[in-house]
């Protein structure tokens, strides 16, 4: 099968970039000494699980409680919920860790910290702690911080931290002081609760910026990381990506043509309205165009997306209604979502495997 | 069941407010003596378009060959599949007609007329004409417009146009003068091919603003238009529908809290990322937040969107972590598009209903 064989709009996934990207980023970890506890949220398939977790110890990070039954259902033993857990939550926990899975919530709340204590199966807890991102939560100097280790006792795992704001970083140098100070704060929080008599073995901390340039990860005992599996438009702008590590594209079929622009069938829903790129250094706005080979297509991008067209200003001379081109999308996250399975190349354009990918909560 | 008793992020579908909506376009479009063709492509859920459906002749207008699949499996069996065709996708199209549906396509193309012509199964077409929107279809006095009806012949099933500018109409006087545009072109456009010798039958013109505020219909046979079964806080803003008619909500629990504001699990993934009430009177950044019970929450608006989480700035102090609220969305074809089912409630927290969705292509 041909990548000019599928019915479009769907979701390619080169495997070649992939390995590039997993294999960078093992390095960066590695040469640390730290483990890597890669971010599913992004993949959300367990064959790019399966690739991420060589060499690795095996733990993974989910986003949904969806991702933590799947993979948890496909073999993965240790798997961090690393979105705020509510009371409401924890039975679907407990069932899954009374089925063999080791799943591993957060919190940031004394309350619920309570409800966690007092559950029949409470499991294993991380406090979130906020070292400058000021998303989710407690301040490593905060008194709720040795208050929430109390309550939870011997269910205190450890704690994480999430510097999403580096994102934010315009530079490698900013970057790696974002990573400094996520590094401090959260090996601080696992110092207070030890001086207090707590074990916190896991002291967890990542973004994918801040884990490919933290200088040093002192304290740390592993990092998480997502997005860098597969890279985007908006990675590439802030300069941690190149333009030619992203994995993830969208095949799309021209439908429609006038002079200077095309009509494409990938729209919001395919390519998602996220607009990222809208205030970085080079504005994609909803995607780079690429040929069927994944190279570019001069400088074209999509300029709207309508619900299911797509238009991109270009030269449409050369192009027929049905020919196909691909789209490097803003926020990989976003974009895959809308699509329930990857058509896997290996660099070209012959699929050579389906993988199908768990959405939704 | 209890609203406040489902896993959250889901869909909520409140079915007096539907078919409010419902009533309100039939009698806005039944008053002209026309017949209308509900377009799909927001709620893809055959439970709604049954709804829909009553009183009405039966067809519909669908975005994708998913639905058109869907629809036709469950009985409807006059479906216009309303995204330019491309000459691969007319297979698909038709083993659906060979299996007992009635699928019509859509070109402005001369090239895929001539595949479409030369087909062993050839669909019924529509040429679509543009009216103003500049996104497809050729102007009513081009010539393409009878070179495609001479390749179509006996295909040829009429004209069809879209008047997607009127979301950018700001008062309903601009929206009433968009729809004569639209209808006068798709009007002059069948005139053209009748005197040329074609039947063209189907005269399709239709979005939700001009089916609504239209002065007369006269020469249209069916007008199209969807995303009024639902409303979204974005054609509040252009006045097509009251703040108190959007049907559909996001419901989503208190993950944190911090003074002014809270974290909410649902992000960029159960809202979307659209932002189309950026640029409106009133920006609600990614969302309105309501109650349980539907009813709005002082001036509290989604601020911004990670992929999981949502930040709203509102009063904390009397939340807790798993209370429940809604969020009314500003687009709500994307918004619905990332979840597979409605909790259907009439008006209340009662769930009376769930209906699956048709998403993907």
């Amino acid at each position: 099968m041909n990548l000019a064989d599928l019915p479009t709009p769907c979701l390619v996934l080169d495997r070649t970039i992939l390995l590039r990207n997993i294999a960078r980023m093992a390095e960066a970890v590695g040469r640390h000494g730290v483990a890597l506890r890669p971010h599913m949220k992004t993949a959300k398939s367990i064959d790019v699980a399966r690739l991420v977790l060589q060499g690795q110890p095996g733990g993974i990070t989910v986003s949904t409680l969806a991702e933590a039954e799947y993979f948890s259902a496909h073999g993965i033993g240790d798997v961090l919920y690393a979105v705020g857990i509510t009371p409401q939550k924890l039975d679907h926990v407990a069932r899954l860790n009374a089925a063999g899975a080791h799943i591993m919530v957060l919190t940031d709340d004394p309350e619920t910290a309570a409800v966690i204590a007092r559950h029949t199966q409470p499991p294993h807890t991380l406090i979130e702690i906020d070292t400058g991102e000021s998303r989710g939560g407690v301040p490593p100097d905060d008194d709720a911080l040795l208050e929430i280790g109390e309550i939870l006792g011997p269910r205190l795992a450890g704690v994480m931290t999430h510097a999403g704001h580096s994102y934010g970083g315009r530079s490698i140098a900013e970057i790696t002081r974002i990573a400094e100070a996520e590094r401090g704060g959260v090996v601080r929080a696992a110092e207070r609760l030890r001086s207090a008599g707590h074990a916190a073995p896991i002291v967890s901390m990542g973004s994918s910026p801040t884990a490919l340039h933290a200088e040093t990860l002192a304290g740390v005992t592993e990092v998480r990381a997502g997005v860098y599996m597969f890279g985007d438009l908006f990675q590439s702008e802030i300069g941690t990506h190149g333009l030619d590590d992203i994995a993830v594209t969208v095949l799309t079929s021209v439908i429609g043509r006038r002079p200077g622009r095309i009509l494409v069938d990938a729209g919001g829903l395919a390519l998602s309205k996220d607009r990222s790129t809208e205030t970085a250094p080079h504005d994609y706005g909803f995607g780079r165009v690429l040929d069927l080979g994944g190279h570019p297509v001069r400088e074209a991008i999509v300029r709207r997306a309508y619900q299911e067209h797509g238009v991109i200003e270009m030269n449409s001379q050369a192009l027929h209604v049905g020919d196909k081109l691909r789209i490097a999308p803003n926020h990989t996250c976003m974009t895959a979502a809308a699509h329930d399975r990857y058509h896997v190349v290996d660099g070209g354009d012959t699929v050579v495997a389906v993988w199908p990918r768990v959405n939704g909560w």
